[in-house]
């Protein structure tokens, strides 16, 4: 493995990490995972938890190309990596940020995130996602939907990043759901798509009954036995419905492709499709992985 | 003071502790806390922390009532202690749940708290500072707002809670500045006017926009080095607006009064006082004690 790897492609976000170690021609190797997110990292800890997990792919007589995108090249990151501003095409490696390693085996770059301006927003891994998007569908025109910890909605057009937007929906639900009072009545797994398509009806007609619906799902857990795990999705129902109505000018009439893992995925398509809208759902790795191979040839391709 | 303690009264929430040492008469002789609030106890738990507290006031020779109010009549605290069921007047001692303690010396009674079947809805406390309240303004009809962890707004009309709402607005605010992403860019004290009018007005008239602007908070630290101080002030006021929003027909034409934290109280009086309402803010500590006085009186009269 160590004389076929050719590069090393890496996603790096808050939570976890995800590398492949790629072959000449841009051919998969091998795959690895690991739950030391940058979150939990300190700058000097990077390196570290990056050569434990790639050493078996380095060759000793040459210097492997490692290219990260994601939560590594933050402000509380390893390096703090560029942004480009919008409207832009996606980040490819042009404006990667070269980081001095102590390993002279491997010469690390981390690709930039996109911010916009005003109305302020910022995005580290999503904009090599849709470079992958892009590389398989440089027509499309229109959103593109990333949902996750912190959810985008991108405006995409003549493949261009022209506008996006940010929700806290993920994670807003993972407190609830975890750690409020809430979490007595809200099931970790299970489902009742009534009780999704209640919250989400409600949230969108009515955009504040959220803030009064959340503690009724304690209370009504309380006072008459309501399933726990229809609390969980009429929570997801409520914070999704919430979204969309926010978002309603930004979808209304538009294409839309949602970019996720399939769970979530799913989950936005028939938040989706409850409005009258079809969106195909993209799994978010291999699309991560092909923005990073465009980064990786543009890279060659400038002779680096 | 062993002497004089007739009774004992007791404010046992999530996170505090608060207890009056009560002479004949019902005069103050002493007042103690302690933050070993109901959710950090097992059952077991409760009278050996209240023990530890109230042994300096127990005299050997009789039996000391104690009377408490809270989330330690919860199903997850000391006995859980019954709900009364709206529209009802706020409970006296007559519905209390009597707790069978180990030592001799106190007798532990737990006030029950008010319940309303649809939509649902539960309180544990504030039943018992409305009490106090209302013995001292028994006229009063419109609406109490109780901001706190869980805040409460109840409909009042002839001595009786008519109904009443809960908003987790505190919670959600602490969970979003504390342990959010927000986290990096909100601080911890701090204020603007300007940007708490900014978010409340925002959420007022558009509540969706609630969850474009939470991460904007975020963005706008990174981009603009936008101040922690103004952040926090937007994001109070922010969640204040969306809840305002909610509870538009509620307080619309009503008398209004707020029953807080002097602290607490006076963000929402400002919130109020921008949509043209006046409110006076009532300390919630002396309705709470003067709320268990009431049940403590209310005891003796039914000749126990």
């Amino acid at each position: 493995m160590r004389d076929k790897t050719a590069w090393i492609a890496v996603d790096w976000g808050t939570s976890n990490l995800r590398i492949w170690a790629m072959g000449a021609d841009n051919t998969l190797l091998a795959e690895r995972s690991s739950d030391q997110g940058m979150g939990g990292l300190d700058p000097s800890g990077f390196e570290p938890v990056l050569l434990a997990i790639i050493d078996e792919f380095l060759a000793d007589s040459r210097v492997t190309p490692v290219i990260c995108c994601g939560m590594v090249g933050a402000r509380q990151g390893w390096v703090e990596a560029d942004y480009l501003a919008t409207p832009c095409t996606p980040p490819n490696g042009a404006g990667a940020t070269r980081v001095t390693a102590q390993d002279p085996r491997i010469d690390v770059m981390i690709l930039p995130g996109v911010k916009q301006l005003s109305p302020p927003d910022v995005m580290r891994g999503e904009e090599t996602q849709i470079a992958g998007f892009l590389r398989d569908q440089p027509k499309f025109d229109g959103v593109l939907v990333m949902p996750g910890t912190h959810t985008k909605w991108v405006h995409i057009s003549a493949e261009e990043v022209v506008s996006f937007q940010t929700f806290m929906t993920g994670e807003i639900y993972a407190l609830l759901a975890r750690q409020s009072v809430l979490r007595h009545s809200v099931a970790v797994t299970g489902w009742d798509d009534a009780a999704f398509e209640d919250g989400l009806s409600a949230a969108i007609s009515r955009p504040e009954s959220v803030a009064a619906k959340l503690f009724g799902l304690r209370a009504a857990s309380l006072l008459s036995e309501a399933s726990s795990e229809s609390a969980r999705a009429q929570l997801s129902g409520l914070l999704i419905g919430l979204e969309l109505a926010a978002t309603r000018p930004y979808w209304l009439g538009q294409n839309l492709a949602i970019i996720a893992t399939p769970e979530i995925g799913a989950v936005y398509a028939k938040a989706l499709a409850l409005q009258g809208l079809q969106a195909k759902v993209y799994d978010a790795q291999p699309m991560t992985r092909s923005g990073l191979i465009a980064a990786y040839d543009s890279l060659l391709g400038a002779g680096e």
